[in-house]
């Protein structure tokens, strides 16, 4: 049996506020760690090996050597064992960070189609493998960012309905009971719009981007409901559509946290009918009868 | 507000085998719809537009030009509404399925900075838009695809055991609420290897990684237990390691269900301790004490 034992760097503690009916309290709780990782894959003649950069996946450290030989195998670019000569953490620009960075070395002579490869790959520029780089490329890239937000107060008891809410206009859940849902509230509790994807990623962006085609963005003084977890994604394209709070039903990971302080952007998670805990709460949300 | 009317092709109608206790019968489920998503950006000077793939996404079709808007949005190609001309369905080369292809027009002389785009996006090959032809595109690749399948008798209450074992020993679980895991057991019920990430597909990268490095390919005679859906992409990924039995905790995608029956991989869904559905059970498996 193979049941490795979790690697302490895939969970991180941290203090949070759990929130139960009328009061919040400091609590330090377990969250799982997501940060990139990069898989480069080194082929060719002996005499000539060149490295190419396959792919950035946001994962947990841990079991990162079968984390790279199981995608090169998954995805067709190795077909056995003996096609690989190394696998191991390789060096990146910013040495603090070569543990989320692998290199697959193949065996000489082994030349992978690469170009059979149809399914999606990453590529990156730069250092953007370290959650801080790829932070800084956001805050570079947002529009929003710069622009002060307005200070938000917020009934504990809005919050509360926000969940039942959610899922009860959503209509597909119900019926397949596998798919993803974000939803856009206004700080009374009001519905302003809804969207499903069995991508949580594309839920999210349709409803951007519903708000975009209305021309109603930034959506300051808004609240984003999302029926699962967040994540760093999520996190970031919230933070592009100028988005101050997020309530989500599931839990957060550590670089969705790290985003959302970076940003400042209020991050609740476990998000339920008379709790919730609170991983950031932004300088421009109160929360009103929570004590 | 807006919530818009679920499109009929977001939800499709299969017959299924609803399995309770000792019986199992026909029964017609609501299932979400995966379906690929290729978008196309166009842009350039008046004299000179050219046309770039973005992405593929899998994504529930529906609200598609939102969901292409959103997207240039998100990841910083446009920032703001007024560089977008139009938003279309693409023709492709194969044009029946022309409702997975969209094309955003960009305003002549708006260029976007697609090298800063560094968190980048599938390339595609040919048809790889259809299902079809991603379905095509793995049946060339997988290796033991071939390979003839041997049959396997499980007890029913053998897979009765498995969702909570899965559950018992996910630990990292039960501490933060928020990971995926994968698992394989043998026709018994014995873990041979889990493995959880923030992203399900890394988990399951991670657990057919370690099965690889062990030269314990292909699986054959193995259940593959998910503590979540079951997407295209996680099929895929058991169909190239030869797993016959798929068994998750959660929904199956329409486009998994798919991939199933062409590769005849047994797919069962909502697994509980005295519950599941059949969404396709492959020629050679046989669930014993099932009337």
């Amino acid at each position: 049996m193979n049941v490795e034992a979790l690697k302490n760097n895939s969970i991180e503690k941290l203090e949070i506020i759990k929130v139960k009916e009328k009061s919040g309290s400091s609590f330090v709780d377990d969250v799982s760690v997501e940060e990139p990782l990069e898989i480069k894959v080194c082929y060719g003649e002996e005499s000539e090996m060149k490295t190419k950069n396959l792919s950035v996946t946001m994962r947990t450290p841990g079991n990162d050597i079968e984390l790279a030989a199981g995608f090169l195998f998954t995805e067709g670019i190795i077909s056995n064992l003996g096609q690989i000569k190394t696998i191991e953490h390789a060096k990146t620009e910013c040495t603090r960070n070569n543990e989320n960075s692998i290199v697959v070395e193949l065996v000489a002579g082994y030349i992978p189609d690469l170009m059979n490869v149809d399914r999606n790959f990453y590529t990156t520029s730069s250092c953007g493998v370290c959650g801080k780089g790829s932070i800084e490329s956001i805050r570079t890239v947002s529009i929003f960012q710069s622009m002060s937000k307005k200070t938000l107060n917020i009934e504990l008891e809005v919050l509360y309905q926000l969940s039942e809410k959610l899922r009860s206009l959503q209509d597909n859940f119900s019926s397949t009971g596998g798919i993803h849902a974000s939803g856009i509230f206004d700080i009374e509790a009001n519905l302003l719009g809804l969207r499903e994807d069995v991508g949580r990623h594309n839920a999210l962006d349709k409803l951007i981007g519903y708000f975009l085609l209305e021309d109603q963005l930034p959506l300051r003084e808004r609240i984003l409901v999302l029926s699962g977890r967040s994540s760093f994604e999520l996190v970031q394209k919230a933070a592009m559509a100028g988005i101050s709070v997020i309530a989500a039903i599931g839990a957060p990971s550590s670089l969705a946290i790290k985003l959302a302080k970076e940003f400042d952007i209020s991050l609740l998670g476990f998000l339920g009918k008379n709790r919730f805990n609170i991983y950031h709460q932004g300088a421009n949300l109160t929360i009103k009868n929570l004590s």
